[in-house]
């Protein structure tokens, strides 16, 4: 089975997930359990929105308090129920609620949403319940959203399962076409009001609470699928399932479904236990990013990311390539913007001669013909010349996307302005986007005529930018997805696995890893394994002097630290006196060690020494890590993630994105280094993650050294941490 | 004179500015020169804005075309005006402006904005032109605005001098403490609009153009001074003044004068031509970043932090550290807001058990106790609950500012909410911010309450974090200030100043430059130029082998790449051949150097090698940049700067900037390095750059080596770049 497939694996079957969102979010018929009449408790909410919205269904409250409310019928018990309802919304005690869920599954209801509170977020006992409750949703085969959330709102469809007052009409959330899943129900529909007041519509909003089921990632994969969802977005505290979200990202970008991703509560690096280099560099949030970038997802950090994103996304336009026109009226604003074009990523190149020459034919009150061109006011005021000009841009074809910074202009005027914007818009494919900060009341016609139109409007030129930025980043990243499988040597992982067994201690010393890591085809230096003074001799001869000698010993991981590594030694007197000093000082320094030898091993001189690594997160599975060598990998942080499997070019884009690489590359007159079997390293560092993943926990590589180019590369030092 | 004095002396005179900001801002009589009656012309927008603020002082249109503009008297020429106006506005034709400005002088009138267009910004014609009008500034005595401007605004005081829809009323920009200086007209007044929407008011706004006499930095100067205006902001493209700025930085701090600096156009450090290593890495924007940090100023990144900020920095109370206690009654909101807090460079400590006994005594209803402190829902519907435990919070000592995240409210409960926040703000001096995203129209009386009584609002729980942070470290920079004197040695200028008259090349060897550096104090490697291979010889034993040798020829900066070094020489029979070998490597390099021998020196082993440099920044003049030595410096860029002269904790400062800190501290069991011996270097390099600034351009050392803690640092190589 290759990575791929073991990939897909994770993912559902794509008709259960979408009949499984049907049921959730436009159900046939809903029960309300635990239902009341107080119009402003929990309890009885749901009911009201569900009204308010008229929704087209049918209404089963379960209650034994009460007949009927509000004209509907109630029943006592869940076997009460004419029918099993698509969806249950459970909103009883916390201690009823696996009785309840049970109740639900014999009548063969097939999901529930539980709101009810007292689970897993509090405290022990609220742990056990949870249990409780996952162990019943597994047994009766009934899914579970919740328990402790806020259920769910499908505007366009007038369903609505859950409580708060953004769920009520008078919040006025439009239907669109943004699907939200939110672990935090306060925050999340908090966000939703937020969006909603800057005119971004949604399709389906769910909150997932304690997730003892169902979880965000779930609600990802169904949003990608959903036909009539164009942009998925999820808030997230944890992270469950971060092996799925991987499988996502292919699926996401192949149907062009943009993922927004905003995860929050990143935990103390310093807290994590940590043997290895590598696994004390793995922030989570750090972690996270990396892979979000990977996979192609667009990681949020803010409201305003939020909004401006959701925005620039809604509308199914992507730039072809990252260069920008930008038209302004204000030098100043042109300016900022370029400023935070060229931050975003962006290019603002000059127009080519007869672009520019069109331009001051078409419309001769242009100003400087630059880029950010800058207009004179007067061009606002004849708004064909406007258009024109506009025309000339959209048909340029070394420009791929479009920014009109719009002067303060009111009512007709500006109407006749965004209408122009409007029908440029419509006849090219290239994003058109407006940064306009027009007072809301002076120039709404304008600002409905640009809504209306999709036009992505933003109120300063900074978060413009920054919004084009990561469309162009968005568009490229469809570009770049492969779909190439990676295909691992069996061979390779037979005789790793073999080397594994022979080893049982938690750490490999640097002899044994090496070995592991040469089955994968990683050079690494000459060396051999001496248990004598003698032996050292004789191997010391073959190897060439200067040598280097090492301690090897399960026991002691961090051999410099514990001063049982001499290197450079040039002569064979030598060794004899410091093989009895290191393996006095290793008795010394943990007298219980087991000692394997001495390991005699070449010197290799030059090169750039980096570190090459693998640590497991608990989320996302074996990582590779890579970044510069020696102490300033620590310090400087200057480290790049991805998760496993890695083509080359995924391995080039690691070193890339790490400062090392100019070093790599030849900085103020070195000698290019061998790039590319650093990078071939990295791939096979991966597939060795992948295939050793139920053994080992962490590996590093540090140092290998990066020899000039053509010269390839060498492992000097090597540990790996297993599950043992 | 002492640097302080130095600094002073480009300050103003304190009355003259305040009386050249009442001429501008709130003049007796303003002449229009060029004015008309066309309301939708520039020409003609400046009566029509008077006449609507209803100006209470006296208009004289100076034009020949009319009698009478709106009912006011024209007078045909400037010499023909009753009185010399106290403000000039000049709006006619670019090339009559010199001639205007020269008639205005004669009449007496003291300052002119000059809003016409077609200078400096215009090409070679309008540079010369602008030289003009420069020269008839300074020979009338004449203070300029502008040209190339939009004119300013005193919405308090009814003036207004300048054109566009933002300065008219219907715009509702509302008087207020913000005073704000802008190059760009058209985005400046843009930003002006979206502060007001804000509902940020303004006390003095102006836009300066070109700059030919006044600067951004003279009205940063005047805001500081101006009684009224209690937070001063400036948004600018180029920096005129630096040298000003920085001393205008403790004036501000000691008059709690916050500023707010938005630089925009940073330049591409690439198209800098450097020759050491220093100047290279002298980026524009960071080093405007680093001055603006240094003087206690606030960068402006965005329109946001615009807004934020201003509203963070206009109720006058400054936190006392940076411990904040969050109430929050969404755990999702909390979390979010605990990682901005922290990202931002504030603590979310845990609350004391007897505050936490205090507050479940006072608020049963309150949630989980920790910080965040998790609020039920419910508490919100108990006001009076709220009340008790914000005093709580508000009266424990570990606890510097709050926020409270509200929950969405709506109506009169929301309005109870913000009295409550309200009467707690009023009875403590602590910072009380709220982030509250409820619709606007939902709950429209819970916002009035909060504006009135000015407590800062914000949407997002990550901007409330943001603006919070700035505001601690605003206070803590108020904190900082110690207005101590630094004094340099008189002795030491004068022995550095004689050894560059003796040199008078561009480049100084190492030699000379380290003998420049040991004039200050700077310890230095023990070295001896030879002249021949005997005299190196002889040099050699007093030295002690190994020795390096080194070329020195003020023609050859970068020893190492020309290969005219040998480090570790470890026997006297070497000598000899080497000597003749860089000598001749030297030749072949660079047949034309001037060669002033061979530098014998001392191994040093052991140290952290860093670079502490000097270069000159068009704007501040001298910087002292310090970073990791070596490669990494460039490559990693790990580097700080500061303006000169420093004091002994800002050196300090500046080391513990970088991530190199870690490195000196002693990460990873290394020793500590001798932090207080290289923060000695810095202040002494400091001292140098300032007091030869006019004859060095560029100073690196690099490397400096810094020994272990109590052995000191030692300068390994140096090289200086003067004027010459």
């Amino acid at each position: 089975m290759s990575h791929n497939d073991l990939l897909l694996e994770v993912l559902g079957d794509r008709k259960s997930v979408l009949d499984l969102g049907e049921l959730l979010f436009n159900p046939r018929s809903i029960a309300i359990i635990g239902a009341s009449p107080n119009k402003t408790s929990i309890t009885g909410q749901p009911i009201q929105h569900l009204l308010e919205r008229k929704y087209e269904g049918r209404i089963y409250p379960i209650t034994e308090k009460f007949q009927e409310i509000s004209g509907i019928k109630c029943y006592p018990t869940v076997a009460d129920m004419p029918e099993p309802a698509d969806l249950a919304v459970i909103i009883v005690n916390a201690v009823r609620v696996p009785e309840v869920l049970s109740e639900c599954g014999k009548k063969g209801v097939r999901v529930a949403v539980i709101i009810s509170g007292g689970f897993a977020e509090a405290g022990a006992e609220g742990v056990a319940l949870q249990e409780k409750l996952r162990q019943v949703s597994e047994k009766e085969g009934i899914r579970v959203v919740g328990p402790n959330c806020q259920g769910l709102l499908n505007v366009g469809e007038r369903v609505c399962a859950g409580f708060g007052p953004i769920l009520s009409l008078e919040y006025g959330v439009q239907a669109g076409v943004l699907s939200f899943v939110t672990q935090s129900g306060g925050f999340g529909y908090g966000l939703v009001n937020i969006l909603a007041q800057q005119g971004i519509g949604f399709r389906r909003v769910i909150s997932t609470g304690n997730e003892s089921d169902l979880s965000a990632v779930d609600f990802i994969e169904q949003f990608i699928l959903d036909p009539k969802t164009r942009v998925v977005a999820a808030y997230m505290e944890g992270l469950k399932g971060g092996r799925k979200l991987k499988a996502l990202g292919d699926l996401a970008l192949q149907n062009d479904k943009p993922i927004l991703l905003w995860k929050v509560g990143s935990t103390d690096v310093g807290k994590r236990a940590a043997s290895s280099h590598t696994a004390s560099l793995g922030g989570d949030a750090a972690v996270a990013s990396a892979i979000f970038k990977q996979i192609g997802a667009i990681e949020l950090r803010s409201v305003e990311d939020f909004i401006d994103y959701s925005k620039a996304l809604s509308k199914q336009k992507r730039p072809a390539g990252n260069r920008v026109a930008i038209l302004s009226a204000s030098g100043g604003a042109g300016v900022l913007i370029s400023d935070e074009c060229v931050r975003s990523g962006l290019e603002v190149p000059l127009l080519p001669e007869t672009c520019r020459r069109q331009l001051s034919s078409v419309a001769p009150a242009l100003g400087t013909l630059q880029n950010p061109i800058d207009v004179m006011g007067k061009i606002y005021d004849e708004p064909q010349h406007l258009k024109k000009a506009l025309e000339v841009i959209a048909n340029e074809p070394s420009i791929d996307s479009i920014v009109v910074i719009n002067p303060i202009r009111k009512g007709e005027r500006a109407a006749q302005i965004a209408a122009v914007i409007a029908e440029v818009d419509k006849s090219t494919n290239k994003p058109v986007f407006v940064s306009w900060a027009a007072r809301k009341d002076f120039a709404a016609e304008a600002y409905e005529i640009l809504y209306q139109a999709g036009i992505p409007c933003f109120d300063s030129p900074d978060r413009c930018a920054k919004a084009l930025g990561m469309l162009a980043r968005y568009a490229d990243a469809r570009r770049r997805m492969t779909g190439a499988v990676v295909q691992t040597q069996p061979s390779s992982g037979a005789t790793a696995m073999q080397l594994l067994k022979n080893h049982s201690g938690s750490t490999l010393s640097e002899h044994v890893a090496k070995q592991v890591l040469s089955a994968y085809g990683i050079p690494i230096t000459r060396e051999k394994l001496a248990t004598s003074p003698e032996e050292a001799l004789e191997f010391a001869r073959n190897l060439n002097f200067p040598v280097a000698m090492k301690v090897q010993s399960q026991d002691i991981a961090h051999k410099t630290e514990a001063g049982v590594v001499r290197l450079g030694i040039n002569s064979p007197e030598e060794l004899a006196p410091i093989y009895a000093e290191l393996i006095d000082r290793a008795m010394r320094f943990s007298p219980n060690a087991r000692l394997e030898g001495v390991l005699l091993q070449e010197m290799v001189s030059g090169g750039v020494e980096v570190i090459v690594g693998v640590f497991t997160d608990p989320s996302f599975g074996p990582i590779v890590m890579f970044g510069l060598g020696g102490i300033y990998a620590e310090v400087l942080r200057d480290v790049s993630f991805r998760s496993p499997p890695l083509s080359h070019s995924v391995a080039l884009e690691m070193i890339s994105e790490t400062k090392c690489y100019q070093i790599l590359s030849g900085a103020r007159g070195r000698a290019p280094s061998d790039i590319n079997a650093l990078a071939e390293v990295i791939v096979q560092v991966g597939n060795l993650a992948i295939d050793l993943q139920s053994e080992i926990i962490e590996l590093d590589i540090n140092p290998l050294a990066v020899l000039a180019k053509g010269k390839g590369v060498k492992a000097l030092d090597a540990l790996i941490v297993t599950r043992a």
